[in-house]
């Protein structure tokens, strides 16, 4: 019995490749997955996938010569995503850039899967970690270089103050996404997804943990018609 | 002591008139606010304010000839929204268009919140309530008339389907407004709310019964730099 | 002091086999509940056993040689459920067909569950994996199969959407399995269980993973006397 | 612009008649999906509409000799449905029978909800309220003249805990439908709610209060081709 | 029975007069209170008792002679205190500042409580309302004036970041009060309450709501020895 | 039909009296009650009733001179219970004492609940009301008279610290009661409740405003067997 | 710094000698409260300690000459709880005769923690396990053996009926304890504990997992004066 | 990519220096992290490391002869901070003294961060552990040598009852930080929060274990301006 459908009328249908969520698959089930997508689009994007898993399975891949010869991979050493592509793909280029931002350095390995995610867009990221609200007046600097930025997508975990205050500043939408580092209260991220959404100034909220989501729609925004 | 702040700054810096929300204010308090915000912009829209505070604030506007000398009030049916404009205020059009899907005819409400928002940021939102889930083939023909618009506000309570299924079948961003219309576990809106967070294609959520938030994301996303 | 009751009585009363709860039992435990049931009934079946126990309880069991002569086991690879018979145990054949669906590859545990109580209970599973949501149009192929069964079990965790879906499509009951498969304000299965109880077409919801359950609802409908 | 969709294709679909929420609509919304409604398909179930709407919307239209001479309403004193059909409606009879048990007196008012839409569906409701948990020997001879039942819906708010109780002495399904009756921790349903998926002997479970998918679920069950 | 016990020792064990919360009490038991309270101290002073019971009591106290000779009333017009005092009643000066911030006009009436508090206490209040977070430089000219404060009260609602902004910025003890003004997911209190537990500067949080106590926190923090 | 199935039995099986539920309940519904009742045992006890549906009950009873010739009624003016008896009916005397202890003044309601159900038990009562925990040498005076009491009820709200105080300072099981009396985070009764189960004292808990509860349980806890 | 204040005071006061939680304290902590203990009062009782805790300690201990000459250990298998005592302490006998039902094997391990307790505190545990619900017939051979106990303790998880369904079987206090074991909506004992105290026939309930809570007022209860 | 921004203005600002949060950082994420503040402050505090953590970091940095020329290191051995300074580092002394309570050992390791901060604040901190509740004479010799302590931080799991008992007894602020330690109902120190945050006596609460945010806020309190 066959049981993956890689759906790939939903890349003609709405321009968005589809990207598997690691976490919880075995590593045959993810070996099967991999082949299953080459096959189908030359590409797969594996998110939520984690280091040691990672490991495991670029450890098989690459000791196949058949393998090696045909594909390359790309991966990202906080585990956040992994992408593998036959040597022949080409990455259309958007022209399309979006700003990243995070409140603390917990909350990169999430800011690290949505700029995967933009890349294989062919999206360009503007980035800057650890900005935090604690000192305000770090925000400005890091604000600069995103002028021309479409949106702004920004992380962040605990009380997740800073997509509101980011959207009190910028122009452009801000995607907030509650991050699930913190502890106490703030463990988990419901206090931050909370905060987001009870935000005075708008803000277009994801899941918790969600950079792909935040990048899609990030994506979207990017390319609505003019 | 003056304790209303307006901030017409904001206007200028983020291109968002800044909206009064009318719930748990007196009617003196609203008339303060009134006069302060007409003083200063030519304009006030009043959102969340209820038909009948709505009603007794228009008695008491309509009857002061000073006052309908110099100014007109819109308002929404439902009480979903008051503006109130000096006479030779002028409406920039945008050239923006918006489209607005509801689930029920119970979320009607906060789709006509939205629909003012944008009307007042020269926007036009192109509206089809009531497409449900139940029957989903009705949402086809419901989308026919959206082709050109740059995003879709879609509103749903008790289960909060619809924003994701539409996700899955439009290209451009998604905003998902939970309504706390519905009962037993689908009231408040929370189970809509994390159906549309949790949703596999990306929707860009604000808070429960935010039509306002919705309609400022939108006019957002309409006038990124291209 | 012996402190398991095998409540033979129950199938009689109720036509359900009791099923034990292999979760936080110990191996020794397990190893005297098998024993205890297979000589009052001559089966035992065992959920949420996890691989790791199943395997060690199989090790010991089939390098016993009087075991081996009088038992037969069957097994989940998934660790899904655990049936161990006397050689001589027959099936009742009823003739029953149930459908079985899941969003997503790692709800197939759940789905495994039900399959093999379903078995157990002489029915048979017509089951199609991975239909998701995000894409819609894999559903109508997955269903074609499904024409002549007396309910459809549907497994599905992070939003939850699919079980009213096809709630929407067939005119058989629809069983509603949540998951606990996802992460962030989907993880633990509460998002999906609400989405399914506040679903607008009817579904018959049971706990999360609660793939038994399902199973014997299913049973139960399918021999509903005419 | 007509906002209301009769989706007059499902009932062909899924054999259900479309059943409109009563709750926070308007009256002059209601008398509109009535005409709406009758127009159409010569019948309109209405349910969560409360005994002061009823009242004014009968009133209206009993005065209306037009409407009399058409048409006939059926209406239940606590409030729980209102049907109006044309007179020569005829309404199939189906020879299903189902059962109805509430736990106490304050849950009748979702019993008769479940009860009318039966009858709408062609079914016979046997009923038995107030059996209560407290003397589970109150349970034995309300469960006598059910014999011959397809499914029995049991409704219990507080702690919830007839339906598994019930489950576990008959061989059909049962349907539980938690209560928003009771105060404290029982209040608002959740805790019967919860009792009821957490059941060991399965339950199949809709929303709090939602009596109108219990009678659907019955009548699914009822039908299972044979 | 005499069921009101007036801990008159209190006062002289913490220095802080005890408070009654006038909330779900009677007019006819809350006279009562102020009767005991009056003949013990001097002083009552009733919190959380709203506009028409304030209205109530005063109508009947102010009409009669005894009382009037003898006591005089301090209200606030917004139904958030009632102080009742003997026209000998000497209220000592401390001398100490406080700073008393809000989000919204819909949180001045905790202010306003917590200011007839620290008023009581014989303190000074240097308030600004309304100095929001969506346009954050109206925050520094309203804390320009509270240089000399010993805290900083700051009371928001919604998705409560006042006061960690607040915080970031002065050197003085920030107390947090979240109100319950707010929709959605926001409603309640709950957001807010979260975001300020969780803030990355160290707020001192008290109860939604909770005005009162967070005056009593300000005192005791002015008087720390020194 | 006739809906209310009087537990006769119950009394003789349990040794205590079937209370009703008053809340919720229609006058007309009520009548039946009390008549259906009183037929049966002489006696009806209405627990939650209110004081409107108190008297409107009350008023139609004592204008019929029928029912006053045979009955006599005992109510509550805060409207926490009403017990109708025959005239002739004879309450055992058992001579068990019992402690009830309230928090606050607005817990009254409650104690009287609990007080009433106690006397119609044939028990006495020892009550002390508002001790509070704020001056905790107000609780030792009110214990002294509570000497050969078998158990105390204690009740409180908001932070539910009284039944924990208690049960560390008395040698006789505490039985707790939480009150839904409260604000912010201590409305609705959740914060007392689980501050009495996370009590580092053991104290028996019961259900938020359960009066009638607890007082059953004093009794049966008075009444063990020696 | 002798951080350990042995309440010796309250073994006096209350009756009840105090018990050590062992959870999350390190071995080198725990080895510090047993001597403590032993020098203090001749006896200590460690419960939540964990099978691997538990044999780490008596491995060190039992090695200890001295240790064994002047102390004896008893340990429950299942890591319920530890108790160590001088040769020479002397266990009052009370007489007193508690009942203890679970519903499933995975509850024995709260009730061999309150066995243990109730052993030391001189009671008689009348014990009976795995009764269930599914299965209510298995409940009254389970009774029969508790006629003479002065209370049951009943220990539930998942949906937590059994402790309701006993109480309105039997004439003394049911003592419900909530169990933690279960899965989905059932898992950590939220459900089993919601059910409790909304149970009809009042149940006196204790937190989740609390076997030494329960045991304490099972013993309180006993020892009522007479 | 430098993305450590080491806030070294924050100091001047407020007067605290910025701590860094240890829990989820790599080690090697953790050496940038000292290195960057060393450089720049010459101090690094860590907190919520964890043993094996500080150990890994220590057994790296003490092997380097260059580092151990110019810094030294304190670290408790409980893993709740961990503080680097250059050798010449002068930490100012403050003469503030603040108390430090907890009712259980397992609340220790949150003491012990508070005492780390506020050492390195330059106060003294006057610390008993242990206190309990259960018996409340344990508690009054604790606060004996607290008589000169501008607040006291008092830290409490399970129920959380201390705080508010404390604010009861003194006359400085009580800073209340709940303690995750715990099991049922009070696993997760939520119900220690909403028990201080509801307490009669006002209590100024911090998030669940932040021992810094308690200790920041008494060094807030006592530097106040006289």
């Amino acid at each position: 019995m066959n049981i993956i459908k890689h759906d790939t009328d939903r890349e003609r249908r709405c321009g968005i490749p589809e990207v598997v969520l690691g976490e919880r698959k075995s590593i045959e089930n993810l070996l099967d997955v991999i082949k299953n997508f080459l096959d189908n689009s030359g590409r797969v994007i594996i998110t939520r996938i984690g280091q040691k898993t990672t490991k495991a399975i670029l450890d098989l891949l690459e000791n196949d010569e058949n393998f090696k010869e045909k594909y390359r991979t790309e991966y990202n050493s906080r585990g956040a995503a992994l992408v593998i592509k036959s040597k022949d793909f080409v990455r259309q280029k958007t022209g399309y850039k979006i700003g990243i931002l995070t409140a603390g350095t917990s909350d990169i390995r999430i800011a690290e899967e949505a700029k995967t995610i933009l890349k294989e867009l062919g999206c360009e990221a503007v980035v800057d970690y650890d900005v935090g609200v604690a000192g305000i007046h770090r925000l400005f600097p890091a604000l600069e270089p995103m002028k021309d930025v479409s949106s702004v997508i920004v992380i962040a975990g605990m009380e997740g103050t800073l997509p509101g205050v980011v959207a009190g500043l910028v122009d452009v939408p801000v995607i907030g996404v509650p991050s699930s580092v913190g502890y106490g209260i703030g463990s988990g991220g419901r206090a931050a997804l909370f905060t987001m959404l009870a935000s005075c100034t708008p803000v277009a909220v994801v899941n918790i943990d969600n950079g792909y989501g935040a990048a899609v729609l990030a994506y979207q925004i990017a390319r609505v018609k003019k």
